[in-house]
């Protein structure tokens, strides 16, 4: 009784859970000490003390019914507007309150912009790899997902094929840097030409396309990399945030959405999102925390700790003969498969008990991706099985 | 640039919030205490305290990256064993931690189940006099609502007229109890002859038609009615639970669906609901609050103060010469307008500062609307503006 797309839905995301729950068999089976589990993305570095402080500050001053009531479904305006100015002294931006909504994490802004903007049988496009529940985002609104192959070789954006994909029926682009599953950031250079493209197409179809721009990872970049503020390069852009691992509280879902004046109809966006946010049965973002990420908008995670990560995991995997983009940001590593099928090597792999993600689940099959969230002692600890599975691969040729 | 469908949610969605708009405004010009603002469904006596305590003492105890971080989608374990064993304490079912799915709000259970179960053109059945929302969270699976008109004597469903609307396309019928906007509380005896008449049109159709209990109301009734628990009635219902009302947290959007085993595909909806609330972007209940509320579950809000409310406004109102069924439960009164056209008489109360809710958006016409979850001074200082206001309606006839 469960509906035809529902079990569409169901079969497509069976590979990051199967993997996780096989990962979970064998922690059950040999021990957590014996099991390098790189399946999931969910953060571990703890978020910052000051979250706490802000929750018990919050219910210690806050009058409960303006703390835990109904506020505008965009969110309370002192907290919009503190986002507002964070934001605009982080990026020389200029948006005012009414410029961000608050959601329940990027995964609800998304889908209440989604919601907003797309009829049936509209196409939005993602540049593979892409994270999978776009798959899932997409089909809630029965839009088409159209997909840009990948440039394997930089991963970044492939410009081009994407030229020659857009429609009339293309209402928006989804991009997501730092990138999962890459850890690639895409440069300002990048930006330009995908704005200057997406302008140029604007005006051939007489349309809006929108960029909906990701960004859970932006605060999770290494070697002093910048990434660039999409709205500085087109004006229809919309950010989707997220404190989930900026602030390592994915559980508790918040983030938000900037849809700037500049964008096409953003008066109308901003009010459709209100009514979206409602009719999804998100109503507004939980209103306590809220009110805590407000206070914590400069606080950081150990982005040091996930560097440390990044680092032993790229050099001793490449040391082994292993083929991986260097990653920028976010906790991904993204392995080129040494078999052509990469669940052949996801399976080997878990002879040696290291759990990885295929590649397919991201629409760029031969490669699987890491997700190097984890402790550091499972990283040192891995590299020894890692070899032996090199050893065997190479054994094999 | 926004979709058709969103806009034609923008137009039904203005009737309430064009009402507290103006309250807002009227507010603003004559002062708080000068308007009687019966619009919003917004909860006016406070959390109770414990709510706060449990707060603090979780972020004091757990671990954060357990508290904030990534749970299975449907909730922790631990907290839905609490409400297993709390439901099954006050109703005598046998629910396990299996059967719970923490959501975002009712609100967000019932997307996630209707996004289980629909594809588009299936069919929903509600009954008028409906809380309006049931039109969007519809729409978002491109399923069709179908109303049953009300039962203006006793606004208990009508029965009959659903079993002539049941066709092999329906696959739900919501019903809320106690209901908004009418207060009315369904019966033990309506609800065997619902279930009665439902088994009978799956039997004939040999389809599975499940009952969506919307239940936000189920802890604020009045004069010891009980609200009967609809799993014990029905093998295919689904109940949607919210601690909005009962623990006055509509803010932190928090509640959970019930999903029985013995009803249909209750595996599959499982599974399906935890694919369901990520791709719409929910992913999980909210963490911190999932733990909080499973330390209240025994903690009430103070219902006599919105029974005192009921009393005096049902009585002062009545007295007068309205019309009007006298509310079981929920916080909102329904009155039968003077004119044919409600809207009429909501444009007349104003004059006395008065803001009530057409009927017409819960698809009943020829009625309003009063949330009287406002303060008790409020239901006093607007009794004689009401006596006012009938009697100029008087002098016109």
């Amino acid at each position: 009784m469960i509906s035809k797309d529902m079990a569409k839905q169901i079969e497509g995301s069976s590979a990051i859970r199967a993997m996780f729950e096989e990962g979970a068999e064998m922690i059950a089976r040999y021990g957590k000490e014996n099991v390098y589990d790189f399946s999931l993305g969910n953060p571990n570095v703890p978020a910052p003390a000051a979250i706490n402080e802000a929750v018990k500050e919050v219910v210690d001053s806050e009058d409960p019914l303006v703390l835990h009531g109904y506020m505008l479904n965009a969110g309370y305006e002192d907290v919009r507007q503190t986002i507002a100015d964070h934001v605009n002294k982080l990026h020389g931006t200029a948006f005012k309150p009414n410029n961000i909504v608050m959601t329940v994490g990027a995964a609800g802004g998304i889908n209440v912009f989604l919601r907003t903007i797309i009829d049936p049988g509209d196409q939005v496009i993602a540049f593979a790899p892409y994270f999978g529940e776009y798959n899932g985002y997409t089909s809630n609104v029965k839009a088409e997902l159209v997909v840009v192959p990948p440039d394997t070789d930089t991963f970044q954006p492939n410009i081009e094929e994407m030229n020659s994909l857009i429609t009339p029926k293309t209402k928006a682009v989804i991009i997501n840097t730092p990138n999962n599953p890459t850890g690639v950031v895409y440069s300002a250079e990048t930006l330009k030409k995908l704005a200057s493209a997406l302008e140029a197409k604007q005006k051939e179809f007489g349309t809006d396309i929108y960029i909906i721009a990701d960004e859970p990872y932006r605060e999770l970049v290494y070697d002093g990399v910048e990434v660039p503020y999409v709205t500085k390069f087109y004006d229809n852009t919309i950010v989707g945030y997220s404190y989930s691992k900026s602030l390592s509280l994915p559980g508790e879902r918040i983030g938000y959405l900037v849809i700037p004046d500049e964008a096409a109809d953003s008066e109308k966006i901003i009010e459709a999102a209100g009514v979206a946010t409602r009719i999804l049965g998100f109503v507004n973002a939980p209103s306590l925390m809220q009110k805590a990420v407000a206070k914590c908008v400069d606080e950081e995670v150990d982005v040091a700790a996930y560097d440390k990560n990044r680092t032993a995991l790229y050099e001793g995997l490449t040391e082994m003969g292993f083929e991986c983009i260097k990653p920028q940001g976010a906790f991904y590593l993204f392995v080129k498969s040494p078999f052509e099928d990469e669940k052949k090597f996801c399976d080997l792999a878990k002879k040696y008990h290291i759990i990885v993600v295929p590649g397919s689940a991201f629409a760029c099959p031969g490669y699987v991706r890491m997700a190097y969230c984890v402790s550091y002692e499972t990283i040192v600890n891995s590299l020894p099985e890692f070899k032996k599975l090199m050893e065997e691969i190479k054994s094999m040729k």
